[in-house]
């Protein structure tokens, strides 16, 4: 008798006929951004198509998103090509289309993991406990805010409009309803930061991510592990300039495993 | 009567007939790694093809690169698909073929860049002169390696193999004979750090980078006031995991400016 955590009914994909590549979607209101969805969830709909594909060989390792133009409320069409496969890995590439317009590119590399050598070398921030923090909406009201519970350590946006020294955000994130961490809630995580430019110019402005690339550590074990618990979230802006900026970004378990790594680079006006 | 730069000779490309998205070229001695060309050399090669597409809008502001499989010495065709043009920005999807093998795959995100709030928050670190400092080989001799000219500030390889308790590298960096420097060349640059892993395991192994994405910052200006002097480069592995660890690096001018930031994920055996 239980429901489909939202997450999940927003990623389905129906296989289309007559090719294994191509699915049919559609957007899901509980992630919709001010125009069309989160760009989190858009992330993990591309990757959802691969990890649906017949020939898929392993597990995610490194997915970028090319944010090409606005997905609008509605039906989608996704075509995941699997372009090279070789022994213990394969290569993706991912088109999202609306009508004849392509909305959405990606590239996918999927992996078999193996033991090797094992360590999280850039270490987590000091943190107290998300249990010891108020939950925070974020700067505007948004349908996707409410589907994460998310509490910030330091770097919200301050209620005095002040510019800051630095863009740094830390915070601990979850979904809501609470869900087992997986590939594709990862990836929508690692895009849950506010634009870095409202932090150092102290105001709200137009902004959009343009490109993102995550990659994943540690694989499905690791992952269990965590199972439906916070993660400890870290996001910094690198270089604002000529209408651009980039945002680097680290996801930890709560006992500092280095879960995710994430990089954007991201549209402003100001 | 000026010979043209290695690096140029390297990233030529013809036009094929039939279609403005096709072109043909070949592998360069000059730039040849242990297998096939240097990485940053085959992401140059990628983003050459744009640059060279007659329906290009802006410059160069996001580009991933996925070695799916070897290049192995000799031609190859570049296919570059302008898959959506906006006002201000353009997608594009790459895709290298020899034979009917795709060897790499590629997005790159142009654009045209406008004035704006300009920061460079991440700073370079300490770091002496480059006239201070002796040029280094790499840890083996190889081709691309005499096309650098690379000076260690700190993380060179140990000589007495010792593992190192962190990954982190800062070089100064240009091409040889020094070149002004251009897109192609900064995102060579780029990937002309040797593997995080032989740092941290003291021990030289199997390694090779399996996808790149690198965002170029502050635009044409900036890098014609680099023109052809070092950059100072920083590189540090994050997480190693399951036979796989990931790179964030940055390239700043000599001035401190933010050239260049990029991350890649980089298959090991150790």
């Amino acid at each position: 008798m239980s429901e489909r955590h939202p997450l999940d009914e927003a990623i389905a994909l129906e296989p289309a006929a007559g090719s294994p590549d191509l699915f049919h979607g559609r957007t899901h209101e509980d992630y919709a951004n001010m125009v069309g969805p989160f760009g989190g969830l858009t992330a993990a709909v591309q990757l959802s198509a691969v990890l649906r594909h017949p020939a898929l060989l392993g597990e995610p390792l490194a997915v970028t998103v090319n944010f090409a133009g606005p997905v609008t409320d509605g039906d989608y069409t996704i075509r995941a090509v699997p372009v090279r496969t070789n022994r213990s890995s394969q290569h993706w590439i991912v088109e999202q289309r609306q009508g004849d317009a392509l909305v959405t590119s990606a590239t996918v590399v999927t992996a078999v993991r193996r033991a090797s050598f094992d360590s999280t070398e850039t270490l987590p921030p000091q943190a107290v406990p998300p249990e010891d923090l108020a939950r925070r909406d974020g700067p505007v009201p948004l349908p996707w805010l409410s589907r994460y519970d998310l509490r910030f350590v330091s770097g919200g946006l301050a209620p005095s409009g002040d510019p800051a020294g630095e863009s740094a955000t830390v915070l601990w994130a979850r979904d809501d309803p609470p869900r087992p961490l997986d590939p594709c809630s990862l990836l929508a995580l690692s895009d849950a930061f506010f634009p870095r430019v409202f932090l150092r110019t102290g105001a709200l402005a137009p902004a959009g991510t343009v490109s993102v690339t995550t990659y994943l550590h540690g694989g499905e074990e690791e992952r269990a592990r965590v199972g439906d618990d916070f993660v400890l979230g870290r996001a910094v802006g690198q270089r604002f300039a000529g209408g651009y900026f980039d945002q680097a970004a680290q996801l930890w378990s709560r006992t500092g495993a280095l879960l995710a790594t994430s990089h954007q680079i991201v549209y402003f006006k100001a």
